[in-house]
């Protein structure tokens, strides 16, 4: 005969028949499961985190796995594995907070968002009984017969790598799988291995940014910068098409050097991290399209050329080894899908990590680089363009421009019309060069100071400014030799800040026609969010002040930092997450500037600086300034 | 207003607003899809497939579409296409046979079995538009598009190596996608391809069979057999298992050789049956598990000694290029699971392609070869057995023995105690040797005619019997140098007949403990399905006087062919048949003989023959007799 078995705190009543385990109970009533009762090992009495506490009531007596797995001041409490205990009477169950998987929501390491951690793959635990001419089961036989039984993984595949590295014979033991879809992709013979881990990388073309993420927790257990090794075969994205066009053999070069400067970036972090690189199961990889396309092998020859598209937009999925990354064996590498073929996968990370998707008000999004894509959205509609903003931010293309490293002038201001220079340093060493915020400020300063008109047309009667070189061509004095840590005077050339003025004109007219195709005022805008390392590092007043960015109250921008970092590791992290950057990439409208008809005579407009207005003084962020 | 739509035969009513199609209609009651309506453009106006007869009601004007698509003829007498006509008043609408699915029942070739063709993979017509800087959406961009929103496929994959090898610039015009699963792995840009191929393989140890077969209307192209050319690194199972065993780089080589050797089948298939090899989109291959192992290159040192377990026995899956076969780009071959170490995916495609499983009575499946799997089979429930019978069956091992090729004995009988020889050989030709079914003959004969006795053992008084060599081994005159195409005599050697006692009692011995397993004796046994080559040819009569099968009536016998062969078609057209398949495999359960306690006392009393029975006469297959 049945009896009830009442549950707490949830307040539900089942029956069930005499000797029925109160798990099988909870099962019954969907209380098994997502937001439900935890039982990783499947009810075997191996994992011991189906505990519930039973104040009243029938149940069949302790067994060994409860004595095992459960602390005697537990068992004096009523605590039972809800697995063990069969009802045998009516019985009261409370279930505890730790008991049910509660679907928690968890911050993202290093970012204002939460997210549940829901990946890919999924671990389970299993018992394997010696392989034996009497029970002639290898592992993978007892290991599908488990995901069939236990936990109702129909049609289980094993990753082919993974059959080819394990031993067929199994000892008796517990193991613990990784299965992704119905592929088993992993597997560990030993007690309780690390969490499942996964890599996310934003794939610049000159940085590449990764990160090792615990796919249980959310934490990120390390990060780490390096440059992309392709520069030695191109510094921006064109010569390396062009290079790649070349031959194959230049092509099969160039994607093994990115390939193994990844694997080297993923040995760096499971190293720092103190992980086994066997646990790290599954990788997102974000990056521009033709870094995309690079590193998977695709043709490239439509992207280099008119009329520039990818060869897929579609998302690429592949097991790590083809990359030649050492994941768990059957580890799969999941590309995010690009938009258009100056568009890619990091600016739908972009917009994932920075939520300008679901974003109320309109709000424009720009990841600055060599190209500088930029997003319009409005009321969940977006439209995107990318434009070619050059290389003079990332330091290159500038007479004594460097990458952003120690010794790099990053900001610089000016007094006295431009005969005072202030002037700050990363690591506060000598300065060796500028870098893009420097480049920037000292562009703006020197337009604020009227040192250069609105034209940018240095004044050649200035007294820091001389004529150098045989062909005489102007430039500002920004550190003397004497100051400086380069044994030679710093200057800011004409040239220089032409660079900036053609960036400057890009990314404004990029804004400008995005506004245009929507119909909308630059005073519509009710949000800027600047992302990637140049646009958390510049000075959002120089950015204002040469009009690289709309005319707007400083309060409407958010300098969100690597944005399509975020998104990769939201990526990573949740499948329902992946799901929504699929959803964006879908839904985001690509503007190609150069056929805008409008094209030309905006960004002939857009070279003139806009008129100077008062602003506030931000001389207090230089805390520590260095002059003379 | 909605309109009321009434669907004939089915007799079906539904109400649809004005101006939805009768496609539309149609598809909101399910008469859409599987046994219901054919659009398979999506209804886009492209195929012509979802034409239906309106007999009465108000239809928005024939277009364009439908003027190419249907013949004048057809459009007066009211046909039109579902998807182009919109409902503008109450109709009645006629569904003409061809416009429903109608899952049809087809005849496999060569076989009495039928099957619903419904393979692993799926063609889907859609429209491109041409790449332009205008439209800037590459081919795979648009295919996706369409698979999601014409034919309701989302989270589309494109195979990687398909992205490589295909434009990325579509021209306009119509393209053709095969789809699997949620993965595009071809496409063709031209008019109406090829339907779409699979290619079902039987790996022997011995022989390679190879069929290609439409996945549309099931037909066999094309059929052809080969060698398993790793023949030239052992002979048998185990001697290339040791062979491989011996270093990587002997396991590289034997499952180089066997790769090459599938890809020249694949070959001469495809150009037998004059078709495409980009067209061959799926293949199944079943073979023993030594064999699958090989092939794949899984661990085999378990297989080669005690527990003699394999690797895996999940079914793989892997793509085409991996083995090196030259089929569409993003091709798959799926690979039967193995049930044990000497029980592989042959035996389950055995069982499946002679429909043991789902037998009532009880039923006994042999497949004769080097190794003998046996299944036993009772109201679904299996059990199977694994039997080292030798190769004398394949002429291996036998002084004057052959394969079955022109100018081997297959056939012999005796007369005159034992003093009249009758014999015929395949093709015709003078006689060169003896294949598997004449030593079977042979043997039984000089057993019926009194020249060996139920030891096996040769009459040495006998006037055709003579000692030769050096040994004195006693030999049977078969025929002389003078009747011979070889030159010398050809003679049936007392080794030559103890080969064919010890693979006799293998075989009988496995028999009877499955029979002992099952609790059953040898006359419970309803139906005995012989599979396989030699299993076909040999004579019924005579593998039944030396008790090599259980004694049973003739009619109790079905020499079924190559149902291994007959199972992997069966496999590759139909998912629900890969499905049962794999059921099966799970089902059987594995009897080690070995293990067995009663093995060898059966094995001993096994190898006497058994005693002689009155018999049926049957020299009435004796049509074209030669004798001496």
């Amino acid at each position: 005969m049945p009896f009830t078995v009442d549950f707490e705190p949830v307040g539900r009543r089942v029956r069930v028949e005499e000797g029925q385990t109160i798990l099988e109970a909870a099962r019954g009533m969907d209380l098994f499961g997502d937001g439900g009762m935890v039982a990783p090992c499947g009810g075997k009495g191996l994992c011991g985190r189906c505990r519930v506490r039973v104040p009243e009531g029938l149940l069949s007596p302790v067994t060994e796995s409860e004595k095992r797995l459960l602390k005697k001041e537990e068992l004096a409490a009523g605590y039972r594995l809800a697995c063990q205990a069969a009802v045998l009477g009516p019985v009261k169950v409370e279930l505890p907070a730790e008991s049910l998987t509660g679907r928690q929501e968890l911050q993202l390491e290093g970012t204002d968002i939460t997210v549940v951690p829901d990946p890919n793959i999924r671990r389970h635990r299993l018992e394997l009984q010696a392989t034996t001419i009497n029970y002639p089961r290898p592992v993978w036989q007892q290991v599908e017969r488990s995901l069939r039984e236990d936990y109702g993984l129909p049609e289980v595949r094993v990753d082919g790598d993974l059959i080819r590295l394990t031993p067929s014979l199994a000892e008796e033991g517990v193991a613990t799988v990784t299965v992704r879809g119905r592929e088993v992709v992993n597997i560990f013979f030993t007690g309780a291995p690390t969490a499942p881990l996964g890599l996310a990388v934003d794939l610049g073309t000159t940085k590449v940014a990764g990160f090792l993420v615990d796919l249980e927790r959310g934490a990120t257990l390390a990060g780490e910068g390096i440059l992309n090794p392709q520069i030695a075969y191109g510094e921006d994205v064109m010569s390396r098409l062009a290079y790649v066009m070349e031959g194959a053999e230049n092509y099969r070069r160039i994607t093994q050097v990115i390939r193994d400067g990844l694997n080297r970036l993923l040995h760096t972090l499971a190293a720092k991290a103190g992980v086994l690189l066997q646990a790290v199961e599954e990788a997102v990889i974000v990056g521009n399209t033709a870094m995309h396309h690079l590193l998977l092998g695709l043709p490239v020859e439509q992207l280099a050329r008119a009329p520039y598209v990818p060869a897929a937009t579609v998302p690429v999925e592949v097991k790590a080894r083809e990359l030649g990354l050492d994941m768990a064996p059957g580890a799969v590498v999941y590309l995010m899908p690009p938009i258009a073929g100056f568009v890619g996968g990091d600016h739908v990370a972009m917009i994932l990590g920075s939520r300008i998707d679901e974003a109320g008000p309109v709000t424009l999004g720009l990841d600055i680089g060599t190209n500088t894509e930029i997003v319009l959205a409005r009321g969940g509609e977006m439209i995107s363009c990318s434009c070619a903003s050059g290389p003079a931010f990332e330091g290159a293309h500038i007479q004594q421009g460097m990458r952003a490293v120690d010794g790099a002038i990053s900001q610089v201001r000016l007094s006295g019309a431009g005969m005072q220079v202030f002037w700050e340093t990363i690591g506060g060493k000598p300065p060796l060069g500028i870098c893009g915020s420097g480049v920037l400020d000292a562009v703006a300063e020197l337009y604020r100071e009227g040192v250069i008109n609105d034209n940018g047309r240095l004044d050649r009667s200035h007294p820091r400014v001389r004529l150098a070189g045989e062909k005489g061509i102007a430039e500002y004095l920004l550190v003397p030799a004497a100051e400086s840590g380069a044994g030679h005077d710093l200057v800011i050339t004409q040239k220089d800040i032409n660079e900036i003025q053609l960036a400057k004109a890009a990314i404004a007219s990029g804004t400008k026609l995005l506004l245009q195709e929507a119909g909308l005022k630059e005073d519509d805008i009710e949000q800027v969010v600047v992302a990637g390392a140049f646009g958390t590092h510049l000075q959002l007043s120089s950015a204002l002040a040469i009009g690289m960015f709309p005319g707007l109250p400083p309060e409407r921008f958010r300098q969100v930092g690597n944005a399509a970092g975020t998104g990769a590791r939201l990526a990573l992290l949740s499948l329902s997450e992946r799901r929504r950057a699929e959803d964006v990439a879908r839904r985001v409208k690509y503007l190609e500037l150069t056929a805008a008809p409008a094209f030309n005579d905006t960004f002939l407009s857009e070279l003139i600086f806009p008129p100077l207005v008062a602003e506030q003084n931000n001389a207090g962020s230089f805390a520590q300034v260095r002059g003379i």
